[in-house]
């Protein structure tokens, strides 16, 4: 099977001429049909394949190697920028932060063609404005376990930063979701809830009542992966880029 | 081969109920791999069939026709809006004007994948200013025959009256141009010619001179068809409709 981390090292063994794919750590790992416009990636690159990287033309080995890697990447698989790190720099976990976008079709017709591959199209108009209401309740830090596919060994305590629920113009509804971190099927489970409430199934107060309940309900519909983007990762400047990535490491490692 | 018409015409069939596809009329058609976000088509219903729409839940029969469609389309096929129109309306030959969209994108990486399937990447960074000023010399009523695939018995007169080159963010570049009417592979040639001056292999005169010379220049490369999209047809006021599709039919109609 296809996978953007696959491809990504399959690239960078060529452009860095190496034997092996280099091992990548990755901000978010995402579920298969989820877009990542804003995905961080990390890598140790031998000091000899960055010098050559270069070449004799004394370009930026930084310039050169997005250059080169847009040559041999397919074109569902763009690097935006690289820069080099402080050794402490860890791609997921100096992270202090993920940012997701859900998008929402309600109109009478399909999403816009050009759009139809990254918005879910829901037959019921929505009530945005329920939706937001519900989704303030579910701000803070909370243990998700209701909305999570837990792993073994893994805390699901997160805090949840930011729901911003906005009609847009079209018959378009968007979904922004900001955590320090998200567990699995955190952020399409969040969105399936509050679906239940824009479509007045259910009322604003429910999705907290699940959140309070901490296990998982039947009720949640995780919403489909299409509709997702992982929109940006962010990280403290770089003098605390290490003491973040311990304490993230402490807290997400705790039992759950 | 599978087209945007004869999936149409299936689920007008279905939809409606008749045996045979309705004939349908059509403002612009456009090239294999051309999107289309803003196409007008025209058909006739049988008032019956018109009729049966409704139901007996006595809804509007042409909201229902929308949500049908919707049912029965492909998710790459999107009928937004139906009317119904005076007798006299034609989609082709009542249109005053077609708009469309080429989109670029000129940075060191491929475009945003969400967006590849409509943007044409190229990888040379383009002067969008020297392309704006050349392409103001492009404007007015002229034979555009040197950029197009002149069909026989047909005029390639035609009046250009907008061609707006701009930079957006991201490293994208986006061509709207707006006329009477397209003769065939006219736009994606005039932005082939444009591309030319944007690359500084040629100068903001050129593509004026090409026109001016009224035959096709080998050195006119025809842009790709994805990067293209037919944004808007415009329509004068119902009352005027059947006049503009008389002097419409009389002009296009006129021997080359």
């Amino acid at each position: 099977m296809r996978t953007v981390a696959g491809d990504l090292g399959d690239a960078l063994a060529r452009v860095l001429r190496t034997e092996q794919q280099p091992p990548l750590v990755v901000a978010g790992r995402t579920d298969a049909g989820v877009h990542a416009r804003g995905q961080v990636v990390h890598l140790d690159v031998d000091p000899q394949a960055f010098a050559g990287l270069a070449g004799r033309s004394g370009v930026d080995p930084v310039d050169s190697l997005v250059r080169r890697l847009a040559g041999v990447l397919a074109p569902d698989v763009v690097v935006r920028r690289a820069r080099v790190v402080p050794a402490v720099f860890d791609a997921r976990f100096s992270a202090t932060g993920r940012r997701y976008r859900y998008r929402l079709g309600d109109g009478p017709h399909r999403p816009d063609p050009l759009e139809r591959r990254h918005v879910h199209w829901v037959r019921d108009r929505l009530d945005a404005e329920a939706m937001a209401r519900s989704a303030q309740l579910l701000l803070g830090e909370h243990d998700f376990v209701a909305f999570c596919r837990p792993r073994p060994g893994s805390s699901t305590v997160r805090t949840l930063r930011l729901v911003d629920v906005q009609r847009g113009s079209d018959d378009t509804v968007r979904v922004d979701l900001e955590a320090d971190a998200f567990c699995h099927h955190q952020v399409r489970a969040l969105v399936g809830a509050l679906l239940e409430v824009g479509r007045r199934r259910r009322d604003e107060g429910w999705p907290a009542q699940v959140l309070a309940a901490r296990r998982r309900d039947g009720a949640v519909q995780v919403a489909p992966a299409h509709g997702l983007t992982l929109t940006e990762v962010v990280y403290p400047p770089d003098d605390q880029l290490g003491a973040q990535a311990e304490r993230a490491r402490r807290r997400r490692e705790a039992p759950a």
